[in-house]
């Protein structure tokens, strides 16, 4: 089923990503083309990818051109080959030459983690769920996490405030996972998820009724004897330092979700190109 | 010798970025952890990087920890060994957990930056400048470009307003590149650089007076043919594709600068973690 | 006769409203309602109340559904009996549902002011002006003040920039009323008020030749002794602690107006619903 | 045990709450009052309530005179008789004046929340929790739920984005309370609440196993059988109308946790006010 | 007497001029100066002038430099010679450098502003009081206002929302200034100023009460005739087109006030420099 | 050949210039003037002037009314007599009212700059090349520079980022201009400009390659000397106090460029009005 983003999340983006390269304003297209003429642009995917993110590029075109006509052929969620066309864009020959830039930036970045989502979700063979972490490019996480879900992926908590991670020096701090748990429970009602870094603290964990355990670091043999601890229990999550080939050992294994930090901070950008060109007239 | 970044580059996006994971409030660390405990914290390089935005980090921890004491141990561009301490915060244990992320999603994001750079500077072997592009995550180029030079890399222009670069749509709109130079040149003193895809444009930018000429998607045969017709008249800019293999083989040509997009749009992100420790008190 | 509000006083107001409630998205609405939904909603007066704000409210589905399509039955200022319909709005079910808490907060909070405002002033049968205070929520002042308006009350000064008040502490540090006066007059052309605590200081406030004099928690007898100095040669407002009963004991004594701080601070949000229908299609 | 509130959370709310207030300048205390004049002032509870906001107080001071020497006597959440004195604040006395309607207007409003939350948790005699809605007044709701927990109540979820609140008309859409949290579930590991007007739909709930079920508008004896009915096996939330008579019949049917909008959107004011004093040189 | 002057009135407008002129680097200041390198810098009169801003220019230097130490030896409002030194600030060198474009061009301008009005001011002998217009440079009106008092001026209204002055068109629609005084009475308590066009509507003006009369173009008779026929029943403004020399022409007709636009709108920079020496060690 | 301006570059000045002027709102037209009066407005050129900013001041009429109906019969860039109407806005009378100072505001100003450079222009008699200087009103720098394109001037670097600029300061610091230059250039590709201030400094910048060189307060005879000097192998630019008086003896001396602070730090208002006229119906 399409999603739709809310425009609320990328406008102040936009405009901020264009006054960054704009600044006081592109030299070269405004000595040389004047306003009056016209081009079309197409957006071309130069390899493979899962695209994500066409409304924010589309928005920065209109950011600079209102009456930019816009059509896509593809939509965020697709995966494209190479040499397919993702959109057609035509207004004015500057405006596109402004945008191309910013536009380009934001649609490889999220294209590029919707793809190496897709790589993962795949090789997750249905198995797990594949989750996203925090470790995003500060201040485009919602874009991030939305291009994740255009992958196949699940978000794991957005920030701080929307789902509890009990992680070892809260632990430390409160006393134990008995107390670390008490306190967080009187204050909410979200889904309260432990990390447990040995057998010892699943079973804590266990007994402190946590929704979800995070296994941190755990041999292949302790993960074993940990999903059979918990035995449907709790929900178990695996974290730490995940790549394809880790992953589809780990499938058989039994825990519930996996989540890969790399996904978000390290996906290379996908390669999509915007070919002008001017219409004579 | 060492570069001051100023401030005002990094403070705004430090503030959105606490408020994107912060949100209205960390809920397990708010829940758990009383506001007077006090807790050590060690930046720590997990394998080797080029370390670059250590302020940006730093900046991170004050704006929650106004108080917190940091002590640096390596600087922007040092070359860190896996297992080495970057740097040690001591403040607020709520405090140093509430940054943790942030902090290190900039870290690890410009320090990827300034590692990769590093590579291409080195398997340059000073036979050719490394310059990045304005291939950029949105809203973080001015930080990349710290990045890039933090790696020993050389920045071109920052946005479309610091620098000329006559692309192909410009030259058509204009009628010719002799035409294109003469519109700019009217209208500023920067340097002009002028994009040719062939022999024959390569021809006419000389002929336009170019400063730059980049050669873009050249074979090398035609790429050495245009060394020559250029003879020092310009210099001369290699764009479009770049890699580490492909830079080696580039180095013999004579270029003087090759430009990388990858730098900046997809340099994997360098592996720093922070270490917490309660202070017993 | 209708008075429209500049829009500039709301729009930033209504996005960081919108941004606080959505975060990085409504979850439910997101995963259950496709985005081709279309829905009707109805904005419902739950019981008696003078309506303010409709286009604050019309702003919040705007900026979320741009093309929704808002067909208004009552107006600003309009008394609306129980069940009354105050105005339908037709867009995507996602919108509305995503709209509708901060339209009705919006929309409640100033027209419970609006309301409370009319009781006063329907209590004070013309004798007086029913003024309202710089007591507000923080950041709604135009607004409340607004909504003031629509209640039927008159705006006391807006903030510290726009009317002179000379309260205790200014007299004290002046030395006397007088010389107090004397400074603000260098100063400015604005309207001059004084706040007097004693017959007194009514004396002194008369003879520095004050426009208006605020009476401040003075005896019944002691308001008719001022009302009878005063003579009409300033105007008097009466301030502090008022309530309806209060007020109409206070109308026989000759005040000019009377400043209630409990319309904007402590006014209860009226009671006001959103009834969304799906269309069928 | 105390919980300290992010400054990140109320520092650009005290400046617009300022800029407000200030417009281009006070002009009364500007034109009387000398800028080395000094100040002491007084924070002092008027009437009996539960003090919440202290901090975002302070800022306002702050903001204005970063110099000010503030000593707190009270802290958020204590219950404060008439007369007592929460704070105690020394600075420049222009300062002091410029900032004193500001600090009031926000102290007012938290604590007023603050101190009707403890009417209602006390009234509830432990029996079930008081919770919060997502009725607040626009942009404050950050600050407005922490009021609430400084009385003693507990936060329901803070936005759209937080939590999952599955409604009548979520459940249309998607032709049933099992689809609905079917979608939910294939999104998103929070907790999963709906909506249930009829003992009907409390069942359909039930077997959708949805973690929490709110009971909207039922009657007394259908409520006592939905309680039997679910059994322990989710957690029930009543909402609508709710006033602390209605609360004191509700306690005996076995809800787990009462919603109430009143709590933030018709709070009166808590009556605090600032004393100040000029110190003699 | 001094007046200080909010720094929440400029903190922004700095920050956004420095963000203006620094952009994402001073490229020639970070390549050639070291960061430890210190200097001294005097602000330094070149030309006799009554100076305006210095905390706005001192805000230039702590927004780069927190710790630069700065000692003003004059202060806003007073009357330099040329030679004379404002300030000594010694911090960073190359925040010196950095800060001297951004805080001299405010400087200039606001002192440019005080030096004019002082001129207006001394040609007026004391007999009419000069006020300011609304005609300002964008975003700067709380700052030129400022730098009018500064001089010796007296301020109009600052912007719509602070004082009435009906004028012609409001006239026309309202049918009438005695119509058009008394809507506006109806909603506030702001002095009421009408322009008057023609003896007529001086005469108009009077009847409807309003509390200052604005002479706008009559000739020098008319005026006369118009300042008899008010004799102190309204204060006298007179607008439009003022120079010293009229001025002069002006005082003996008996108006109380002349507004003069040349003020804020083409007062020439007072020629300020700011001269930097670098600290040996 | 006629440049657009990007509104990126205004809309935010224009929207905070607005709030500046209305604040809560302009009192005297909201009383008076219903809001389904209609009006159209001339702007007129009242003293000959060329004209720059049109699409700024459009979008201050655009920002309270969208549905203006704006016909520009003059251009930036333009020179128009006095008495020519510039352009004709019709809409809603109230918002015309509002909209017209600030309107004019930004109009007069952008407009001056032009004018005044224009005067430079036409005196340079084609011979030297007016450049304009970083001494703009704060904030408004862009449009400052636009003015000055509009004008017939050439903009020198906007900022500190977009062109090296190296003086006495830098000099010293570097320890001479050779090792001053060599710095620049390790770090950036743009123009390089040497400020010399004598003939030794002169040789000494030619020496280091500058591209161009600034020559400050040269006697003619030591200007005369340093042009044949420098013989072509470097621009020359002249700088420091320049009137049109001077600029007339300078061009025979030989210089590329003439930069004068005074085309946007003094430039005097244009003189443009607003007339409007209510529309009967």
């Amino acid at each position: 089923m399409p999603e739709s983003l809310d425009p609320g999340l990328y406008r102040d983006l936009v405009r901020r990503a264009l006054a960054e390269d704009l600044g006081p304003g592109d030299i070269t297209t405004d000595a040389i083309v004047p306003p009056d003429v016209r081009a079309r642009a197409i957006l071309l995917a130069k390899s493979a990818c899962v695209v994500a993110g066409l409304d924010v590029a589309f928005e920065v075109f209109h950011q600079i051109d209102a009456a930019a006509i816009i059509t896509a052929s593809k939509h965020d969620g697709d995966l494209c080959r190479s040499g397919e066309i993702l959109a057609e864009i035509i207004g004015s020959a500057a405006a596109l030459l402004k945008a191309e830039r910013t536009a380009l930036n934001v649609l490889q970045h999220l294209s590029g983690i919707a793809t190496l989502t897709r790589r993962f979700v795949d090789a997750s063979d249905g198995a797990v769920t594949i989750l996203d972490t925090r470790k995003t490019v500060p201040t485009l996480r919602a874009l991030a996490k939305y291009a994740v879900r255009c992958g196949g992926g699940t978000n794991h908590r957005v920030g701080l405030y929307d789902g509890v991670l009990i992680k070892d020096n809260h632990i430390q701090i409160a006393g134990g996972i008995a107390e670390a748990v008490r306190r967080v429970r009187a204050r909410t009602d979200l889904t309260v998820e432990v990390e447990a870094q040995s057998l010892v603290e699943v079973v804590e964990a266990l007994g402190a009724r946590a929704d979800v355990i995070m296994l941190d670091n755990l041999t292949d043999d302790e993960m074993r004897e940990a999903v059979m601890t918990i035995n449907g229990r709790a929900r178990i999550e695996v974290s730490g330092g995940m790549t394809l080939g880790r992953l589809r050992a780990l499938i058989t294994l039994g825990a519930d979700c996996v989540s890969v930090g790399a996904l978000t901070h390290s996906a290379p950008a996908a390669d999509i190109s915007l070919d002008i060109e001017v219409i004579r007239t």
